[in-house]
């Protein structure tokens, strides 16, 4: 068999297993998604064994790529997580009466197979696997070459899972070959067996998924986000919360790149920079005026750091602050820290991100930190998903229309 | 200027005019969309003459094409009905606390730039350019060439509408040529400048415009619609509801073009067939035995006539009713006849269809019979939307978290 056909295969596969997931109910995809925990626990030694001959082989990210135990049992933990999170599928989104009679409900469904994309972060194939039979959705797992190994091992164990609750391991399948013809075939749609491809992972990976795939793409894109400080902001707030959204985590994508500043709010910068300390600041003139620092170039505007850097640029107001995020963001997350609440709304209501904060971190952009109990990855495109993408976010709806014999005149 | 050049400026110009949709707030958007119902109004000589010479220059679909008084009137009305809608941007759709005491709501918020590709319906010039106003967002029209004259004119109309209101004419646009490269350049997204296009129109054109679009497209799949009378159906209820869904409209989507009936309900054929009279039938074996009818081929079963023509085909129970439809039908809008409500929550629950409805006609779908006041087609697909496509459906959302000073731990 051909890739090409192995591929199709795959395809139709999947859909089979869609179609008995759809049917099962609530408790038996909970169960599955148990038994899955179950069978990873298991198989500790072959998926550890695997990560190992991973990292061997690996010439890069062996951060990312590493399990130990601790980061195992995480895994683990959050299939258990998903597994006790509601149900959406059947889920009643609105119900109303028409004049007629006519009682319509708009209820969740599940989208059908989804195909993830995704590069060196093991616990992708667990946590996707998880929230995919969470929704109902059928899921054809594309790791990097860099955690193939590990991922397979992985897989194993959550498809004798799915088996121990009697539902078809085709539910949950992996792409046999790091050969990179397999990603093409997934985006060209599986012969019409695919529909949705996320890929997770760095921006070329993104932009080749967004630019080729022939079946709808739920992107994440980078995160270019900003904190901006206005000129009635609170100063010891400010500082807290500006150091947190920059360097609690500098590699997740919700971190503070850019820090805007009111020109009157410039009084604040030395209590913020200190509060910075480890982090390189570049920044204006006006604010180099203020605390010395690196000068920032037009590149830095639009640059997703993922380290301990932050530009710095001064601002004269709300307005500039929003057409500077207009101009450089990738529309993921903004904050803005001030005491004037008319112009925390302005902010709010005006800023078209998928996040947008008032008083907080850039970095609670994320389903857990939400209450979506997990997440596959944080949507930066508008349509279907947008922000962090849990269970929910994973389905589509039908319109369910109870009548009593009604004919249209 | 190139034809591409012209297209790239469009979209550029489009951007423009949805940023200050955008920025407008619910009041304007519904002056605008009077002010356009206004100027058409006044517009109506210049329209139908640009009408007459469409018709005198169509070789085909003349009754689709043709506006008379009462047509044109009706657009109108439309138009102020659509103003008359709640406006959705900003609406809040959730709202909750976390325990850290962030407040978290979900907010609708404008998807952009639209491209709306259709065929010769001058309604759908006023129709989508009015809901896509009434929810913030631009919109390109591509009109087939058989009306392009009649929605040039009604388009010069709208134009004028917006900027008595204030808003600029770039928030609706028409392409200027029926070069048929105009709906190439569309499907590329103009250099970024279109979030989603809509296909309206043929199964050709929707097609190709879901192989070409390098963008996110709500396209409407033909409606191969089912009504299945179960064994415990009221035999007068499915008579009225079989003939209704078939013969109302037989042009639109959701009529019923394939009848299921139960081995068991086949005593009620006669009189279904005598309600469906002036319908030609097309039966397997067993309906034939029943009623005199003309045999039914397999290419019926996957044939949408939007005519009156019916195919029926005899089934042992719900189950098999329900593959039937997984098989042949098109995932639009199915009906269940019974007085079995076990049996009728069965069949809504397994059906994938946009539309499952219970006793009642499948002519219901539709998006002014599910209470949305408008809408610009009926989407098959099940990402982003599904069923009835109103100006709420046009929408994205974006998530407001107020907080306190909150840093993630």
């Amino acid at each position: 068999m051909s890739l090409e056909e192995q591929m199709i295969a795959l395809g139709r596969d999947a859909r089979a297993g869609a179609e008995a997931l759809r049917r099962a109910d609530a408790a038996q995809r909970s169960a599955a998604i148990r038994a899955m925990a179950v069978r990873l626990r298991e198989h500790a030694p072959q998926v550890l064994a695997a990560n190992a001959a991973d990292l061997a082989a690996a010439t890069r990210h062996h951060d990312r790529l590493m399990l130990d135990s601790a980061r195992f049992e995480a895994i683990a933990t959050a299939l258990e997580d998903v597994a006790a999170l509601p149900d959406p599928v059947g889920a009643e989104l609105a119900r109303w009466k028409r004049p007629n009679g006519l009682d319509i409900a708009r209820v969740r469904t599940p989208i059908g197979v989804i195909g993830m994309i995704y590069e060196a972060r093991p616990n992708v194939t667990a946590d996707a696997a998880a929230i995919c039979v969470r929704s109902g959705n059928a899921v054809i797992l594309r790791p990097g070459s860099d955690c193939f190994a590990t991922s397979q091992a992985i897989h194993g164990a959550l498809a004798q899972g799915l088996e121990d609750a009697g539902l078809p391991a085709s539910a949950v399948q992996i792409v046999p070959t790091t050969d990179r013809a397999a990603v093409g075939a997934l985006l060209e749609g599986l012969g019409g067996n695919l529909d949705l491809v996320i890929p997770r992972g760095g921006k070329s990976l993104v932009e080749r998924v967004q630019a080729e795939a022939r079946v709808p793409v739920l992107g994440h894109l980078e995160g270019v986000c900003h904190t901006y400080v206005h000129e009635a902001a609170d100063a010891a707030k400010a500082a807290a919360i500006v150091a947190n959204a920059k360097l609690r985590r500098v590699s997740v994508c919700g971190a503070t790149e850019t820090l805007l500043i009111d020109r009157a709010a410039l009084p604040m910068l030395p209590a913020i920079a200190e509060a910075l300390r480890g982090c390189e600041l570049r920044g204006d003139a006006e604010a180099a005026a203020i605390v010395p620092m690196l000068p920032a170039h037009e590149a830095d505007w639009g640059t997703e750091y993922l380290a301990p850097v932050l530009s710095i640029r001064t601002v004269s107001d709300w307005r500039q602050a929003a057409a500077h995020i207009a101009r450089y963001g990738t529309g993921h997350t903004e904050a803005i820290i001030t005491e004037d609440a008319d112009v925390a709304e302005s902010f709010l209501g005006q800023v078209d991100s998928a996040i947008v904060l008032w008083n907080a971190s850039t970095q609670f952009a994320d389903g857990g930190e939400f209450g979506f109990g997990a997440e596959i990855g944080i949507a930066t495109g508008k349509l279907h998903a947008r922000g962090p993408v849990g269970p929910d976010q994973l389905t589509s709806f039908k319109y369910v229309v109870r009548g009593s014999g009604q004919t249209r005149s």
